[in-house]
């Protein structure tokens, strides 16, 4: 495939690392991890980036904190790609920052930003598209969002309801956007797939970066002018990313613009596509025995089945009588956990932190 | 109390280790760990005799592969009283060679056996209790038997049915034998504790030397014919021991000479007992928080109940919504299992020592 010269790339990095505890920590969080896969997830999102893409072309926001792992395990990017925010303020500010920085050169630069730590393994498919995104966003003037073909009713995801089909010359089909809908019930969710029109919200974002500063204008107008100041930093930005991050609200991108503009168009995304979300998500990702246990790493069982093993280092995990049931061993932290309470780690790790004992855990 | 200078005592140490699985391994049995209390259950059992009769009479019989780690927790002792068996044969040849030993010098020897791995904390009334039947042995030429009183109709102990109670001028009460039951039903259990009879076999037995030799003689002949040869080892006796172990018969003293010898009598041993079974046993020992987790080692739960927490080493284990579920770390395995099945541990380690890859977690 031809890499498009024009189109950047922008990788935001920020988690917090706190549901794939114990293999995540706040250092080491789930994108830095080959959880699923054999690199980390987001060494995974830059190769997919560089197969459409030179990698001069691919950014990262991340943290402060995680900004030296995060280069370590991305050897090919120039290191001046990688942006490292003072803090995590959710995708807004991250946006507006990586727009406003192409922007000082070029506000026609086409630019796509895509989460870290999302599992996609139709490349091909994914290339094509977000090239084709690309071009109609620079036709359009239009925030293009990449909707993924819902395989079933899932609550955990937000949707995208699309409306009337765009005429357009590319294979990827478009249509405008009727609305963003939040993580449904289960039947609002049956509902939705049963119109023909509906796709999963992956957080993935294709537009111009001078149309994406105007929609800063138009909805955060505040953060914009805070946003302007870029123009002035010149070679050495971080004292300005600072002052721009002290008043930054924390509000995702949805929130503050996609669910406000009226140029919004939704890209159908016809590629498997998972966002690694929780322990119990992995089982669909990890090698099966014939008891349905999904493992990494060494394990014996006993009458087990359906379980989630995580073994990461060289001891054993030995599992007797346990039925969807996810256990996972590091070098120092074992968790149990039934499969339906994935969500629930996140508590055990608040717990954790909370302790001046156990906070360096989660650390 | 005043040291019964005539009180021999010999510890019986040949546990295999499986049951306690990820702490116990073949090299570093139950005995030799601090799973009740804060010493080895073998150091516990040494200084539980010790208060009643001096080092230089308390015998260990354990495995040559153990012999060397036994002898470390044991550093009171002097070595010669550690006598390794070539491999594990039950109790029956255990306490034949060391009865031999002992009637080299004197048949009249009193002797007592205990198993190396019980938890005993009334020593007071324990130490009673031995010397009690150390003096009945002697006085009546018989084999005695120290029973438990039971706690509640347990289906996985042997019981000893009391009869007719001795004429003696002695605190301890002592009864002769009418039978040894093999573990009962639930049901039966429950008939023999109504009877106010019936005692749990704790297979700790108190005989004159000669005696228990007389019964080898009469019950198990052939086996008797080789430890007659004890006599001529002289100071090196490790041959001949070998010698005797190629042909001895794997068999428990209560089935090779207890049930048919009819010299048997039965101590009303009213301690407190515990035979530290299995990781489920251990609940009882362990400090509770309040929903009743019993711990050892660091941990931190979410909606977790009633769950036994073993954390041998400095990480940290961490319990999300497992109710009455045993979780094992070390500083190389994990084991998760409920407490109804803690019997199956041994299971997993067979499964473990099967497989090339993996039986080095069992070693």
């Amino acid at each position: 495939m031809d890499k498009n010269k024009n189109l950047n790339m922008c990788v935001m990095a920020g988690g917090s690392g706190e549901r794939f505890w114990p293999f995540s920590r706040s250092s080491r969080p789930k994108q830095l991890l080959n959880i699923v896969g054999e690199e980390s997830l987001i060494a995974q999102a830059v190769n997919r980036c560089a197969t459409f893409t030179p990698h001069n072309r691919i950014y990262i926001v991340t943290t402060k904190k995680q900004a030296e792992d995060t280069q370590k395990v991305l050897p090919e990017l120039p290191a001046e790609n990688i942006i490292a925010e003072p803090y995590g303020r959710n995708t807004a500010p991250c946006i507006g920052l990586i727009s406003a920085l192409l922007a000082v050169e070029n506000p026609d630069e086409i630019l796509g930003v895509i989460p870290a730590d999302h599992w996609i393994p139709d490349v091909d498919i994914y290339a094509r598209i977000m090239l084709d995104a690309a071009k109609v966003a620079g036709e359009h003037h239009a925030l293009v969002t990449i909707g993924i073909q819902p395989r079933g009713p899932e609550t955990g995801y937000g949707y995208i309801l699309a409306g009337e089909k765009l005429e357009s010359p590319h294979k990827t089909v478009f249509s405008k956007v009727e609305k963003f809908i939040e993580k449904p019930e289960k039947e609002r969710a049956e509902e939705l797939i049963a119109t023909g029109n509906a796709f999963w919200n992956a957080g993935m974002f294709v537009f111009r970066v001078g149309d994406m500063l105007e929609a800063f204008r138009k909805f955060m107008p505040e953060f914009y002018e805070n946003l302007k100041k870029i123009k002035d930093a010149g070679e050495n930005p971080e004292s300005i990313i600072n002052e721009i991050y002290d008043s930054a609200p924390s509000i995702s991108i949805d929130y503050a613009i996609m669910e406000k503009a009226d140029n919004v168009i939704v890209a159908h995304g016809e590629f498997n596509w998972d966002d690694v979300g929780s322990w119990s998500s992995v089982a669909s990702h990890w090698q099966k025995d014939e008891f349905g246990n999904s493992a990494k790493g060494d394990y014996v069982t006993v009458d087990s089945s359906n379980c989630v093993i995580g073994n990461e280092g060289d001891g054993i995990v030995g599992v007797i009588g346990m039925d969807n049931v996810i256990v996972v061993k590091t070098d120092d932290a074992v968790l149990v956990c039934p499969k339906n309470r994935a969500q629930d780690v996140k508590k055990l790790v608040q717990k954790l932190r909370s302790n001046e004992n156990t906070k360096k855990y989660v650390e």
